[in-house]
């Protein structure tokens, strides 16, 4: 299974959207203007955990959900039932006739998923009917602000491993069924290793890992029959949990259970610590582990672990090598929200000329920017250097210079002779999609080479420094005076 | 739609589970031990916020969730696929076929959604095959732990609204499609009033709510047109949504539209505030609205509210009366996960007794109560007195006392002539759902009622006087001399 053709709903999630923006749909429809092409941008205003940059993820999802994009009948009944504050309905039937024969028909551009993105840059750019670009809104936004959420969380975790493997365990106290599902899908694009979520492992190909609990131990009478029967029907994957009642006893007994297992051909995989303190543990088991002839057994940690516990478990000398990750991670603790939004950028005139829209706020960093934009990566042999917004309406020849922040006037030059590339790509063509689905092994490989040519300095979790981000200096002049002018 | 026989997922869910969970079940079957009765209770240990008390909420998801439980050919294939750390299968092929074969058969007992619970007593009680017990737990902790800490928050926030009708506006930002979903089927179970979310308002049968956003206004060349065309089209609709560009100046454009809007013979239901000072603007905008002859026109509030923010608000004299609350409601902010957990409780021995389990830790807090448990809620005219779990393998007779709090021994005097009555139920017998589903306003009505019911100091946000929860006096022996022989 690849996750493609949205293979985890049966209902049309075509209703899966606020309400306003069917009653703007209709307004629009009502109005005469519900097919004047206009350009929508999704993106953050500051990347999430307070770091520098975010891991982009849930395209593939949102292409599954295009994809199955319709009304159903039942679809049509419910909006149909609705009233106002007069007691009438607020949707006349023609427009729900119009919803049920909607063809969709935007174009999509998009950041590939594991790509590094940075605040203000547009993450996907929706082009079509004004009409259908509102009714994804809701939807765009739900899917792409949890997955990268969640895939920045990941390389957040990743990175205080060091390298380590991380299973992700996250799924019981996940956001719901598919709060659990994306968040496994999310944290391996991330750079997680495995799942212990089976449903994400099969629907998303992710490799999933477990053995057993402490009520596998509570069933048996003793703890020492609980290791023997689990190794005795599952010896080609040993992690003894040796924590439901004295740690150090259940390393000796699973050092025991070990050496059996040996004696029959197989090697124990390792030991899992879910309680107390877990640099110590770690140590005094990896102590018994080596005396006892098991330098290769693993092992896992869990309970409650994030990056920064994980960091200061490094710090202390903890013989931790494989990290199990659940709740912080798969609810993305410290900041449970991407505040992803989605504004109009630009219309077509009745001319076909394209008008420049902006949406102004008292807050500089709520002010969007107008046009029909595009991301350009300039990076050299060691790694990223800096990314400039662009207007795709103006020819980018020859730019030598950008502002030296989003907001900022003041110009940084671009120097010479460096390698440059466009973030988004065409993903949808008049409603079709057109990009090829890439294994999900590859979007978890472009993470991970991604984060090693971002500056160190940037990828720290306290205070790091801003990745350069900035304006073409025309894009740049035309948002200026338009916020003056209005 | 009822939201009931799991009309969102097309998939399977058996494998919503941790691969642990399907690895036990495979000793267990291959030692024998697949059919050993057992009793497993789900409870959290802390209530969540640092509140006094949580709303039980996700019970019908569950439901759904084991109506639909059976793994498919697909689930099975996944499964033989999986390999040890030999490169050898997992799973022999006659436990897939068991699996595929398996007939669920546990008994449910649970409390009603809509109930208020307390830290360590069973929101969820699971008898039958400790295979089948050990499969469900991930799916039924992911359900109840999200719906329930949802609705918990909800009621935490129309507590701070002190009556004033609260929407859920979280989609776009909650964690996943069913992140989404589920969060405002739970918002509205905890006592709000309505959604944006369509989707959620068709499956689950909530009111839905949306009139325009900043894009409408921005599509327009001028915001009075961008009013005059929502009002020409909705006019039994009408929130004008006043801060795209000058919120005070929106306001009065409002009110001109207002009154193209009764000389229609319509009424504009209200403003709408989504940025700059509330409670200032709010106020301003009372004031035109109530000179301007719309004393009934309703000030609707957004923008990163939660229950501390409107408490603010209320403090600073702000006339809002209707209040939209999107992220912090739905991704639960403070504490995106609820702790809750599932453990057995005991074990029916070969000769037919029921043996209690306990799980023991260095942590006082994380040591599990042992046996059959139920719990009895006492009660007087004015209100909820106070809870006591006992074991159901005791007869519960003419009981006079229990314990202060759990893992205390000192005893508190139960008065006399109190009513009293159990909260779990039975709503699943031999693995057919028994229950009748309830109307979702039924369980929200019953939130509501029971909060009235509950001590104020308990419901407080700062420093909440914890609500009596104790141990019948034979049980509380139970568990000291079971902790005192491990």
């Amino acid at each position: 299974m690849t996750g493609r053709n949205n293979p985890l709903y049966r209902h049309s999630l075509a209703l899966l959207t606020d309400l306003y923006q069917l009653t703007m749909a209709y307004g629009y429809w009502k109005l005469g203007k519900a097919d004047q092409q206009s350009v929508f941008h999704l993106f953050f205003r500051r990347a999430p955990f307070g770091g520098g940059y975010a891991i982009a993820a849930g395209l593939e999802t949102v292409l599954d959900f295009l994809r199955d994009f319709h009304f159903d009948d039942g679809d049509l009944e419910y909006l149909a039932s609705l009233t106002g504050n007069d007691g009438q309905r607020l949707f006349e039937a023609e427009f729900l006739d119009y919803l049920g024969a909607m063809k969709f028909s935007c174009n999509i551009d998009a950041v590939a998923e594991g790509t590094l993105v940075f605040a203000h840059q547009p993450l996907l750019r929706v082009t079509g009917p004004i009409l259908q670009c509102q009714l994804l809104e809701t939807a765009l936004l739900n899917i792409l602000n949890f997955q990268t959420l969640i895939a920045t969380k990941a390389s957040r975790i990743c990175s205080a491993a060091q390298g380590e493997p991380i299973l992700e365990f996250g799924l019981r106290r996940a956001q719901g069924i598919d709060g659990g599902l994306a968040a496994s899908r999310a944290a391996h694009i991330g750079g997680c290793d495995a799942t212990s979520n089976v449903l994400a492992g099969k629907l998303y190909d992710i490799p999933v890992k477990g053995t057993h609990a402490h009520s596998w131990v509570m069933s048996f009478d003793d703890e020492m029959d609980a290791f023997e029967g689990y190794a005795e029907v599952m010896p080609n994957n040993c992690v003894f949990l040796v924590d439901t009642y004295d740690t150090v006893e259940g390393v000796k007994k699973a050092i025991a259970v070990g050496k059996q297992l040996q004696s029959r051909g197989y090697e124990m995989v390792g030991v899992r610590l879910d309680s107390g303190d877990l640099a110590m543990l770690s140590i005094e088991a990896r102590r018994l582990l080596d005396d006892a002839g098991f330098p290769d057994a693993t092992i896992v940690a869990s309970n409650g672990l994030d990056e920064e516990i994980i960091t200061s478990l490094k710090q202390q000398g903890a013989t931790i090598n494989v990290w199990g990750v659940g709740t912080n991670l798969s609810t993305a603790k410290g900041q449970p929200a991407l505040g992803g939004v989605y504004k109009l950028g630009a219309m077509q005139a009745d001319d076909g000329t394209w008008q420049p829209k902006i949406k102004l706020s008292e807050q500089p960093i709520k002010t969007s920017i107008p046009g029909i934009l595009q991301v350009r990566r300039f990076e050299d042999e060691a790694g990223m250097i800096a990314d400039m917004i662009y207007n795709q309406q103006e020819t980018l020849t020859a730019v030598d210079q950008m502002t030296t922040a989003v907001g900022q006037n003041r110009m940084r030059k671009i120097p010479a002779g460096l390698k440059s590339y466009d973030l988004l790509e065409s993903v949808v063509e008049a409603g079709k999609v057109v990009s090829a689905e890439q294994p999900i092994s590859q979007l978890r490989q472009r993470t991970i080479e991604q984060l090693q040519r971002l500056p160190a300095a940037t990828k720290r979790f306290l205070n790091p420094t801003p990745y350069p981000v900035g304006l073409e200096p025309r894009l740049a002049r035309l948002r200026t005076s338009m916020m003056q002018d209005n």
